[in-house]
């Protein structure tokens, strides 16, 4: 199923949708009442769920809506702890990385890269991006494939490590090039208010055959800039949950940022950044997009 | 004040002292109920506020507790985002940092270096490190000047940001050194379980006349390692509230970890680092000091 979190008369409202079907339901109307994302990721039941499907089968007498009519937010609207991204995750960003800047990007990579970035409120689908004009010249847009955890996990095997997921979602993991450079550790450059648009929703982890096989794209005004498959990432999906849990519990909510493709602003020749009014695509295949103008 | 956290009877209980004297009173027992400290810190009027003093000064017949017989936890036990820090923020800090590793910490710095740790449970005063044989070899200290923040804040300036300060505190960022540099961004060798102590109290912001002015130290066995003052920051405290609001809300509750001085276990010739059993005492002139055990 796809979970979005809409704004509906000023509230906030958790709402579900079934396979390519663009008519979506208030989970509220379904007789499933959490406070928001967060919260049903923590304590949706094995039931509940089942019986989602079931009434989907079934088909559904509530009210309905068209998922294109809704102001959509971000799913989780407020992550319940920073976001952690994996850095330089794809062979060919890793090549346009070092070309563009040697002291912060360069040389072998044989252990993957995390940090993280704070985000206080996660931007919604189609809400603006800040420009941050005076303060940011350089930024740019990194399409990446967000894994959502749905449970606390620690020291998790490879092998089960994809049974923690609880959904999958787009992250465009905005990035201000010259913060990011300057302050040598790249908290402060991907941590502005505004720089993580996420959506449209969340596809359920079921819903994903193979998460390591998913075309990724982004495009800039129209212009096709990322155009690759989590197929090439470096790190796997399972590899990297693993990894961090070995020594750092992974709560439920977790929100993880897996890296993202070549074809990002700083390293096209000469480096082509995001300016106001620009309109950035970020597009996962079986997921969706999230369409974000700078303003 | 003084403000703790202290187990009792399996419960987390808020514990205020006041001036020097380690007699303290549960908050509840003064008719202040709060959840935890980041509701405090979030909902305590002044008012309340000035009610406290005024029962300090009066002298306060409810049941006191002598402060070294409290179980105490870090004064903020779950954090509510991760923890921000200032990278290599004490000159002498930076030579010996450069000289452990010149591809992780070398080079001019003339802009601050922020990070983030995930804590997802703060470590008390009394309680212990883990040392991840097998997984760490190389564990490192650093005590450093906690910031607590008592409002949420964006773009403010560097002559108001101390007002936006609720108090200070001890913490010991806790490092693994070979994770650090080998992840190369430093998030993943700062987060794991139990690599931040924090306490042993927080001392409000209106008890610290210049917070610009405090001995900072940490003793490894008894032995003084680092002995520094908060005066040899390169970025100030000032400083640094108001950079990182520039682009990012600071939300009230937001935990600043300001650097360390010279002394840590990779600067010693040759590098000396924690093992099990080591003891680690971090302490800050007016605010006390965290005594934990490697195990």
């Amino acid at each position: 199923m796809r979970l979005y979190t809409a704004l509906m008369d000023g509230q906030e409202k958790l709402v579900v949708g079934f396979g390519e079907d663009q008519m979506v339901y208030l989970l509220d109307d379904l007789g499933l009442n959490f406070k928001d994302m967060n919260d049903l990721i923590c304590n949706m039941t094995a039931e509940q769920r089942q019986s989602l499907y079931e009434m989907a089968a079934e088909g559904i007498n509530e009210k309905a809506y068209n998922v294109g009519d809704l102001t959509l937010l971000a799913p989780i609207v407020r992550p319940r702890q920073d976001v952690i991204c994996l850095g330089i995750n794809y062979d060919e960003h890793a090549k346009e990385a070092g070309d563009y800047s040697e002291e912060a990007f360069g040389g072998e990579r044989p252990y993957t890269i995390y940090f993280s970035k704070r985000v206080s409120r996660a931007t919604g689908p189609k809400e603006s991006i800040p420009a941050y004009e005076g303060l940011v010249d350089s930024l740019d847009y990194e399409s990446e494939l967000g894994v959502v955890l749905g449970k606390e996990i620690k020291a998790i095997s490879k092998e089960d490590a994809l049974k923690a997921v609880f959904g999958y979602t787009v992250i465009n993991d905005v990035s201000a090039r010259n913060l990011q450079t300057r302050h040598k550790q790249w908290y402060m450059g991907k941590s502005l208010d505004g720089f993580t648009p996420i959506g449209p929703c969340i596809v359920t982890a079921d819903e994903i055959e193979d998460v390591q096989n998913l075309n990724i794209r982004s495009l800039v005004n129209g212009e096709l800039r990322q155009n690759s498959n989590t197929k090439y990432m470096i790190q796997t999906v399972a590899g990297a949950i693993s990894e961090l849990s070995q020594g750092m519990t992974l709560q439920a909510g977790t929100i993880i940022a897996t890296g993202t493709p070549a074809g990002v602003g700083m390293g096209m020749k000469p480096p082509c950044f995001l300016k106001k009014g620009d309109v950035v695509v970020c597009e996962i295949e079986k997921i969706g997009k999230i369409e974000n103008r700078v303003e």
